[in-house]
């Protein structure tokens, strides 16, 4: 049994408050392990009539979840209007995240989930990273280049091994060592927190049509093939470089348990066609488990009832199916 | 009502010679304008048993259609085996591409239809182009920026603005001038081959989430930005740029008729994702109707009954509808 997960409200002006009391509503239907909010707890209160019940500790969280939605309220975000993000709104954003983030380092949460935040709005109160998952990172003590975002949705999974960074400078930062530690970290992911005990990655190219043999472009040749050579002597099973366009129809996809790409866009714009209002956000190679929905705050339409949870209802269940897993590992490797 | 289609085979070794009889196979089923073959008569007959009928003059296509495939045997490509292309068979396919695209020009045939080739083996003929497109281009007197490659799909059409180059060299290739030249071609094509009276075109961002208003990456605000806001002065509904990951699921492709992307990958990873048996690609700008099944050669498959038609019916069907098009302005045009 995983202990009780933490999710984090995120913006208190965006629609985390709003998706988390949703999700918690259709608990019974997508059954749902026992999570408790952290947050200010007037921020659900403001957008979401039904019931909610102030925790002090996380482990009261299980033996209320079936009536309330357990709130851990941590933060005073002040008189917020939904849509309209503050200085206050986020300063509580960001204590969320830092307490939520120890609960589940400590042990005390199961899992970290993380509501969408104004990353704009966190610059003026502080923040130096470039989004939650660096944040995280840090805070668990795992550099920017071993922790890996993964994009998960129902019939794929992908990797851009850089990220938020200008297309042109994608060329100088894609490296074999890039390859190699990206690739490492998605493999021991995906067994710690999909169970997959040998996972198969496929690589796409960088260039049209992988490069056709170094006709339009040498990265494939020069980076991905060395490193992917490399990766199988290393027992990884690494296939590719191939043409990204012939990647992700459904038949290609039945052929690889995660695509690793070399940029953000090459792995975004796949899963968000296929997955738009599903996608799910793990970072893989944290000593915790942390999932976000794959969306943002959504200032326009905070407030007005109309955000969908389903990306937060997914991304709860795989944090908590990835918490599971972890359990099983262990007490696997404990029984041997 | 239109003239007959030619069918250029392509590479006689490869799957071309097969999907057509196939696609005049399933001419009922799909309500196929007459069209006829271009090529070796015998590389149809090699790899399929039902109905031919050799004709001399594309004329007599119609009254054949009904009863047999009518071919417009052009070239000798020898004694060829199905999967292994020769030299021989790359100096047929050339012949018939050239044949077939002057049939269309000279108004003989409705539209031109093209069969995959293998590239490598055109240059070892003396073909010096970096694609068919190109070639039919030449051909038909357009230089290769006024002519557009558009992939169309049932629920998505995207033109790259650039296509076969490296990925690093894309950021100095893309323009005002360039987005200007490949929009305006687009909305004149989409009028002209598809009857949209005013085209909704939108344009994606080359950098992640468009670049963040400068953020990651300025191509958005010092090209796209002023290519569109020309573009609406000239009365294109032109629209974005978007962040490219944002674009291709189903409520966003209901807001437009073509995406037009930055680079190759960028416009064939989601037409591939979502229709990868599908895609037909039609190219912009030509006194011609061309349309061709957006997939090569298949020599692993050829001349063994697997290869699939559907994208070949795809752009036979959509050349004879363009075809149509283009009767029904001349004819309003010439009503007026």
């Amino acid at each position: 049994m995983i202990r009780p997960l933490a999710v984090a409200m995120g913006d208190p002006a965006g629609v985390g408050p709003e998706i988390i009391a949703k999700a918690w509503n259709a608990r019974q239907l997508h059954s749902l392990a026992p999570f408790f909010a952290v947050g200010d707890i007037r921020s659900v209160q403001r957008v979401w009539d039904g019931p909610v019940i102030r925790i002090d500790d996380p482990a009261d969280a299980a033996g209320h979840f079936a009536d309330a939605l357990p709130v851990l309220s941590i933060c005073d975000a002040g008189e917020v209007t939904p849509g309209q993000p503050s200085v206050a709104g986020a300063r509580c954003a960001l204590q969320t995240l830092e307490i939520a983030c120890g609960l589940a380092r400590s042990g005390a949460a199961g899992a970290l989930v993380t509501g969408p935040v104004s990353k704009a709005q966190l610059y003026d109160v502080g923040f130096v990273h470039p989004g939650q998952t660096e944040f995280v990172a840090e805070n668990c003590g795992v550099s920017t280049e071993n922790a890996v975002m993964m994009l998960a949705g129902p019939t794929l999974r992908v990797v851009p091994m850089t990220v938020h960074v200008a297309f042109a400078k994608v060329p100088e930062l894609i490296s074999i060592d890039l390859v190699l530690t990206k690739a490492r970290v998605t493999a021991r992911g995906l067994y710690r927190n999909f169970g997959i005990e040998r996972p198969r990655l496929a690589f796409a190219g960088l260039n049209p049509h992988s490069g056709e043999g170094g006709a339009i472009g040498r990265e494939e040749i020069e980076i991905l093939q060395p490193a992917i050579a490399q990766l199988r002597d290393e027992g990884i099973d690494a296939v590719g470089p191939f043409a990204a366009d012939g990647m992700f129809h459904a038949r290609a996809r039945a052929g690889y348990d995660a695509a690793l790409c070399l940029y953000h866009d090459q792995a975004l714009v796949p899963i968000k066609t296929l997955h738009f209002d599903e996608g799910v956000n793990i970072t893989l190679g944290l000593p915790i488990v942390r999932t976000s929905p794959d969306h943002g705050t959504a200032f326009n339409i905070a407030g007005t009832d109309q955000a969908e949870p389903g990306a937060m209802i997914a991304a709860i269940r795989m944090a908590a199916s990835a918490a599971q897993h972890r359990t099983d590992v262990n007490t696997t490797a404990g029984a041997a």
